[in-house]
């Protein structure tokens, strides 16, 4: 997918080892409950079948040469994964130097998840010769399984001494669940005159709908930023990145965004919301959104992106309900996939927003590579070709544009559409 | 399936034709854009497709021999149907004395919308004898084309004069769209010592995520019921029977539920909340809770209904609330279609719930035909037989049972699974 760039930053590669001074690796330690079989593993490939948790890396490590601040955001679902909890506790000093995560098992809602996740610390701290509060831990997959420490404590070994400084996308498999794409991406941007780096990894395809954060995001920067700031940077971020996407409309136990920025580029510590700042929330914005726009377009089951932009709202807050709205709508993103342009399910979907606009005044038009049309006019449907809506609707990036003509705020957020394939997928998880 | 049935009430045939009084009657005028090609038609009954709008009823008559008093509540949703605007006009008085109601298309988002709804009831009125104002207006079907009138001004002459005490079917397969079942219900209940008679019949099948009312749904009766009276019966029966139903989660533009009450059963009309109102209510509950159930198993696509029951809360709402947040899940719509219990989805839905309880207390069961089993205790998932999880999740109704032990407030909300022909029937929906 094209990528989005704002502002003064340039794409590189190596997500999370793109910044001085990172490194990382990912190992298959075997957390899952059983091999597949020669014939399940032949039948997977011959139906092209998701990357399997059980052939796949499951454990991964980032590691920083220097102490870093870091700043984190969480799920607001009410059930927390115990890693989780943990990781609140371990960076509540606003510094970390490593984060230990597996996938396969969520370690949520079992009596002794919180023992566990202090136990991935622990070991990853042996190994590692650091304290186990330096340590982010975070767990994503099954919910409701105990987690075998075994494997994780008889791979740690191996998994510490593997750690190199391009080891980005070894981490970056092992914490893949339903994702069907790596998602990683970074960015350079100058500083006080220094040119700084900062990467990030993310893995996320079903049971989004981030609130206050989503999914597991681990984001990695040389730049030198106070803990203070840095949590600033990233609330404000996620707030029109990752809580705009939407694949499912389920709010995840075990999601998370963690920074960790390490300083090593030498530009003098962002203290304050300066100029230095905006780069730095700038290149963290470019970051977030990029990963949020891959998350939704993989999202599981998906075959296309939408982008839903509400223009000419009175307030930004109505601007993101309205456009949430519609990327949330399980009849318009079944309609997206089918490829027909029926235009008042769009107007049913804004129409149930919980926001205050005049329905009367509300333009809706469709865009894509293929083409633009306007699908609506002050609060009623128009006209229009059948042919040009098709040509537009077959692209995979497909942009709803809304304007409510009512002020000058606006809000993206991005969905997917709703396939067979989410269902074929979540009808039967865990085996 | 299964009907329930709450206090002393007992099930009639008939539908809305059941109370004493009620002549109904459906025909096809013609609403459909194009008649089926022999192709089409072969092709459709060779795999057994859904009833065509292209080949059904779609224009129906109710009509009360008396003036009845009226009640109605409607959908919440910003874009509002033509039909809803000219209804609640002509029942402000409280008074009606038939429906007019078509299918195919719902009138909404067009300029003309108001003009062509008033026609609708102009038309009516001219064939029974009645003042328009006298007509609630009804239409469901797609959103955004101009409504074509002749079909309908050419068919009400038909239509009038085919009214029969016994024309139910008829008037209910013209409200249909992707509807698979008809759905209606009859019950009998005694008031002041006379007999009364209820009935409702109930198009609904996608989106559907009712907000005050839902749907389409006409009830009728016998009973004598003041306007005030019966408006509070149908809000709050409304709260706690089609409110609590989801099937997409998308609030339809066209939702209404109208009841007429007559009052030819003889009894002394109900103007305040006695005895007689209780029974008046508790005919009405039945009569909305089992459509409801009805509307939630023939969710578009759905193979199972499910519902879910909650106990032990602090606050009513709170239970609502919970009740709701499970069943609109999409993650566990595809894991009950696919049969799977996965516990920790059950847990993660009602996690993100928008309410307050500790989620250390919670417990979840499952039940059907086929068994219970407990699948959590105080916030943990148990380990349990995955034989009888099978044995459970084979049934076509399957019950989600919660306990948040804190209080003992309770409520119950239905839904269904989302299967791969949820996708099919929304991927292509106008043609």
């Amino acid at each position: 997918m094209n990528l989005k760039k704002i502002g003064n930053i340039k794409f590189v590669d190596g997500g999370v080892c793109a910044a001085k001074g990172f490194k990382a690796n990912g190992i298959q330690c075997g957390l899952a409950h059983k091999p597949l079989t020669s014939t399940e593993e032949n039948s997977a490939a011959a139906n092209n079948a998701l990357p399997s948790a059980k052939k796949k890396n499951d454990l991964a490590l980032i590691v920083a040469d220097n102490e870093c601040t870091a700043a984190a955001v969480y799920t607001t679902n009410k059930v927390k994964g115990a890693p989780i909890i943990v990781t609140k506790e371990h960076i509540a000093d606003g510094k970390a130097k490593a984060v230990i995560v597996n996938s396969v098992n969520a370690n949520t809602c079992n009596p002794d998840g919180i023992e566990k996740a202090n136990k991935m610390c622990e070991l990853a701290a042996a190994e590692l010769g650091f304290a186990p509060e330096d340590i982010i831990v975070a767990s994503t997959g099954v919910i409701g399984q105990v987690l075998p420490i075994e494997p994780i404590a008889n791979g740690m070994k191996e998994l510490a001494e593997g750690l190199t400084y391009d080891g980005n996308s070894r981490a970056l498999e092992a914490i893949m669940t339903t994702d069907t794409q790596p998602k990683e991406i970074a960015v350079e941007f100058e500083m006080d005159g220094k040119m700084c780096t900062m990467g990030g990894m993310l893995k996320g395809s079903g049971m989004i709908h981030p609130n206050m954060a989503t999914t597991l995001t681990f984001i990695t920067t040389d730049a030198a930023i106070s803990a203070e700031m840095l949590q600033r940077a990233l609330s404000d971020c996620v707030k029109v990145t990752l809580n705009m996407a939407s694949v499912d409309g389920d709010t995840s136990t075990n999601d998370m965004v963690c920074v960790m920025a390490s300083g090593t580029a030498g530009n003098k510590e962002v203290v304050t919301e300066d100029g230095d700042y905006e780069s730095f929330a700038n290149a963290l914005y470019n970051i977030m959104l990029n990963l949020a726009r891959m998350m939704a377009r993989d999202g599981e089951g998906a075959t296309k992106l939408i982008e839903c932009v509400v223009n000419g709202a009175a307030s930004a807050r109505t601007a993101q309900i309205v456009a949430k709205s519609v990327i949330c709508s399980s009849l318009l993103k079944s309609m997206i996939f089918g490829e027909d342009a029926n235009a008042g399910r769009i107007y049913c979907a804004l129409g149930y927003a919980d926001a205050d606009f005049d329905i009367s005044k509300v333009d809706v038009d469709m865009a894509s590579a293929g083409g633009t049309i306007a699908l609506g006019r002050k609060g009623c449907v128009v006209d229009f070709s059948e042919e040009t809506a098709k040509s537009v609707l077959a692209e995979d990036e497909i942009q709803i544009l809304i304007n409510l003509g009512e002020g000058n705020a606006a809000a993206v957020a991005w969905g997917c559409d709703l396939t067979y394939d989410y269902v074929k997928i979540n009808g039967d998880y865990r085996s």
